[in-house]
């Protein structure tokens, strides 16, 4: 923070050496980072099982995906199950009378459901030993089934995740008499208001054939409260890595500014984050973000999120 | 730290630009931040689906209405479940030995919800496909709703959530031959002793019809063990933004005193924070906070915390 | 970190103002934190239901206690339902012959437990709408009540505590030319390592009958792993608050050490800490500890945890 | 950061004095950190008791251990009970037909069965006092026993463990004219993405028949995103504690480099840490990692995960 050390970084603005994604130069309707927030790379020569987590694909597919798979989980129990009572002979069961076998599937397979879910009416009950066997495995089964789907219940629920709401566009916008790098974010969330939000803003950039990654320096990197909205701003002077380039060069480089921001979630009581781009063609030259905090009719604050990407025409200098 | 740096301070006192709530002016009987903790800012323009979150709900709503919640839920699903029994007509079950619609309603009511919680007494018991089916759907989802419960119950329990208590008053006290400005805060909870409790404390003023934000500068900011109370201190030096203000002009120009506490809660092992304000109204300007530590009969140390707010004259500065 | 702060603080060891505990001076036979780490303090005038967490009391009790509770419980509700069910009259029940109001009792209890454990055997069932009415209600608590002790459970488990044996004493040792105040620390639990520990030591001090608190520095504050035992070290130079004194100052003045000790626990997968502390009467002079570390058999390292408290008479300097 | 600050480094490497492991040397064929990740260390002198935590296992082994404990708990849990229910005589129970006392053990167990999972289909079930006593202590039991099962499946699958491989060797490679000390890690887990990763590596080597250990600098100590792969660097020049050592140097004084990693996993929504070491005869001389990054046909970026240990030739300076 001395004179010294920013006279430094005039010279030579900070290069991320190793993000970890390479330097290879990526085909030019290739972003780095995709709309979702995650690296457009893709992982070969690891097995399929070393590599994916079962736990955390079943706490992250949707509730109808999980909805369906625990019904079919269920399903496919159940009938696997009939078969293995169905195995056992009709005299290792009270109350089933039938001597038809698709009839005693039938019965064995909602004898199976009243077992796993240990709801047990008892009218159709094991009396051999190979079919109490088999049931008083089933109702553990069943029983640990409920542990895990609890866990998984839980593991959904809980999982923090920030639930932040980028603008449309980046813009170059005039500011104190230079140009800025502006986006701005929302809380979508009503109750998760969120502290300590810091936000880092990595520039990728095409030179001589290899990707480089720069650092941007935010007037502001972190906040306190992060409640409705904040526009993040890097303000465009000698020590930028984009001061002095043009819309034509941003393209020509492929450029790309990558964003990471992280803060702590107090409903989730946890440190969530959240990663998004834009690219070249996603920055509006001349522009300026429209506010969108106001006074309600009773006189309170007032924020209209759904103009959060609004903008107005402004010269840049 | 050095002479250079406190002095170009005092030129300038630090104002924080953007604290996501906007410039707006509001009426000047609604405050920024309510008093359990909420920014006073309404939100508009994103749907309810979008904003809501059920789980958030859950757990943060009181044990009386949880508790109603449950039981109307039940109701209902079972009401649900036994029409759906109800439509099967008599001959899908063995037990019910009448025909008349209500009571077989009444029956079958009873008999949801020994599926439901898979209690399953047996008496009444399905008998053919169609309500074997419907019960067999109904015990999954009663073990479902079990796992649900247990997860949001102990969401609802561990939730880290920070017991602090503030002094009703924030006051102007003499300190050191200048003056501060002060408040006390107390540890409502016995057992949950929390550790390096930061304290951050932002002035808005009304300047030219915009309201500003100011970092006050404290003299502790941080404590290791936040076990009882702590008066937190910020001393009205040259650098102050209120150094020089009259009771008058805190009024004139709308003074907030907006309050963040943050810390590690042992017994929930994780980070909680509390958030507050003291308006220019609850501000008592020459006044000192009571002692309310002493010595109990057998000579432990004693503090009295129904006395956090007791406050006694004192001549300012 | 240069020569002029170190010449300040010289002249004044650092105090530390507010320890939130008061500077009431305390008994002699009183000590601020006792052996189990918590403040000696006694805290009044807040009701009861408002300080205390029966949540954190529940997941703090010992094993034989929690248990002895779930017990009780279950008895009190199982006698609460056996009642109302009694209540009811005898044709409420399928499967109770008897019209002895103690055999309807000990039939019902029995019921009750079927009926709470959702176990539901069903000999004995409820015929009436009354029964059948209490017995959906007592159903439903027993699977909430599952629901709650789950949770209990998880968290009695999942708590993290660290397990960190302190030396029996606190020495003052000969080092590097001068003296030293040190103690020892050991892991208790095999499996439990921890990454990241920082130690604080505070020194409380009788000074014009008020106590006073000093920040005592370490020679080293943190460590990267914390596996097996650590030695922490305060050089007795003349910035120390302790340097000059002899054993009678330290009796007179009332001195104790406070012990703070955070870290990351692997296993837990989150922050832990410990208090301890030593008082002046906890303190040997002239001792050295004895090294606890060798080679196995086997040459790998060793480490005998039960001489963590072993030292050797050792000149002072 | 000033120059004189380096220049006492340049003449003195850092040194850790206190790892808590010890400075006795171990047999040459010993490692300091094990390969998977653990101090080579035997801890004595603590009972068993004391030092195992029963929780911490269960999450820990595999699953094919826990489940097979899990089979063997409840057939042991049902055979105790089955004998005390035998205990109780015929004529407590209802649906045994019997007298064999074998037959009715077999029964029995699988009442037992029934009721721990509170299946309780009824055809059998306790009449008398004494059986109905121990069948309501069972199924109580059998509820806390699920509670525990839901906490331990949940504990094993949120376990936060970093999934981090490791190159097989480290090396020396030219860097900018001097050579370094490299060694590469990958991220196993597809979704797992890792933020704010941060490493240390400590060097433990032999200086006059004791073990010093000395932390080295390196290149990039934290990166943002840890998506994919990462190589570590530490240049070798006269700071470093390696300068001017000779392959035979290292292997003299019996040199082992101790890998810290830690970072937040953003699936786990919690901090993980990894541990590793390469000793001198792990490390190959005059090598280069090769690039495993490429793209793929679509034009993305890829890595190949399996050539993480990838080397090739190269000659140092």
């Amino acid at each position: 923070m001395t004179f010294n050390k920013k006279s430094r970084k005039i010279s030579m603005p900070k290069e991320v050496t190793d993000l970890g994604i390479g330097n290879k130069v990526l085909d030019s309707d290739q972003r780095i980072v995709t709309k979702d927030g995650k690296f457009n790379i893709e992982r070969r020569g690891i097995s399929f099982f070393k590599s994916f987590s079962i736990y955390h694909y079943l706490i992250s597919i949707s509730w109808l995906k999980f909805c369906s798979l625990i019904l079919l989980v269920y399903l496919l129990v159940n009938i696997f199950f009939a078969f293995l009572y169905l195995a056992g002979g009709v005299e290792n069961f009270e109350g089933i009378e039938t001597n038809n076998t698709f009839d005693r599937f039938v019965n064995e397979f909602f004898f199976s459901t009243q077992t796993f879910t240990t709801v047990g009416y008892g009218r159709i009950n094991p009396v051999g030993v190979y079919s109490n066997i088999i049931s008083s495995i089933e109702s553990l089964t069943g029983l640990l089934s409920l542990a895990l789907a609890t866990g998984l219940l839980y593991g959904r629920f809980s999982r923090p995740v920030a639930k932040i709401i980028y603008s449309d566009n980046a813009i170059i916008a005039p500011f104190n008499g230079v140009n800025a790098f502006q986006f701005r974010i929302a809380n979508m969330k009503n109750d998760h208001d969120m502290i300590d939000v810091e936000t880092e803003v990595i520039l990728s950039k095409e030179v001589n054939n290899l990707r480089k990654f720069f650092n941007l320096k935010l007037e502001y990197r972190k906040i306190n409260f992060f409640n409705a909205s904040w526009t993040i701003n890097h303000i465009i002077n000698e020590e930028s890595p984009v001061y002095g380039l043009s819309e034509k060069d941003l393209k020509d480089s492929d450029c790309e500014f990558l964003i990471l921001i992280k803060g702590y979630d107090n409903t989730f009581a946890q440190y969530v984050n959240s990663r998004y781009s834009y690219r070249y063609d996603e920055l509006i030259w001349g522009a300026r973000f429209t506010n969108i905090y106001g006074r309600s009719e009773d006189g309170r604050g007032m924020i209209e999120l759904d103009k959060i990407s609004l903008i107005e025409k402004a010269e840049l200098n």
